[in-house]
């Protein structure tokens, strides 16, 4: 990885009462809003469409690691996460871009730490 | 998604002490033989690999969502998550295969319900 394991972060959360979850390019573009919020920098964007009124997989694969959503039209569901690593990176702000562009409501979430390894090289 | 939202479990695992996390053929191996094991259709697989001797990031979009791992080949350390949709789905014997091809011992580990929406179409 490009950074130091030892300042990673998982925030994992899922978004209710959301809106444009079938939308491919909404999708898209709220995946790389999301990366430069955070903080970031995407290497690729990888989208899967299950189908017209469907679902959407997106993943943006990052420097620091990914970011990923995948969506429930049919229950304005989508389940996020943002693993990022870097003293710098914010997920919080990419959550929140997230959030906004798609217009929902945060319902559950979970910040872990990760690799909490004491001989990591602490970044940068 | 190509499942109800309503079975999504969450998988976070730290593995600890690992080999090959530098081997980009390894690391796509170990991500299809996860989702064989976890009982997962893959669609697509994406790498990336930081330079000769540094990590590899990797991703599988699958239709029940992602298999994502980081490597750290300078801390021994891999990160890895499983998020899986469907009853059928198994995300233990993913992690647990991709733990034994590295060669290295879980440290850490979450498993986090998602989506567990009162609304949601049970699965199947």
């Amino acid at each position: 990885m490009a950074h130091s394991a030892g300042t990673s972060v998982h925030l994992i959360a899922d978004i209710a009462d959301a809106s444009g979850l079938d939308d491919l390019p909404l999708i898209e573009a709220t995946l790389r809003e999301a990366a430069k919020a955070a903080r970031v920098r995407v290497l690729d964007v990888r989208l899967h469409h299950f189908g017209a009124g469907m679902g959407v997989t997106g993943v943006a694969l990052l420097a620091e690691s990914h970011i990923s959503i995948h969506t429930w039209p049919e229950d304005g569901l989508a389940a996020v996460d943002l693993f990022v690593c870097g003293e710098t990176a914010d997920p919080e702000a990419g959550l929140e871009t997230i959030r906004q562009r798609l217009r929902g409501t945060v319902r559950e979430r979970h910040t872990i730490r990760r690799l909490r390894v004491s001989g990591a090289t602490p970044f940068p």
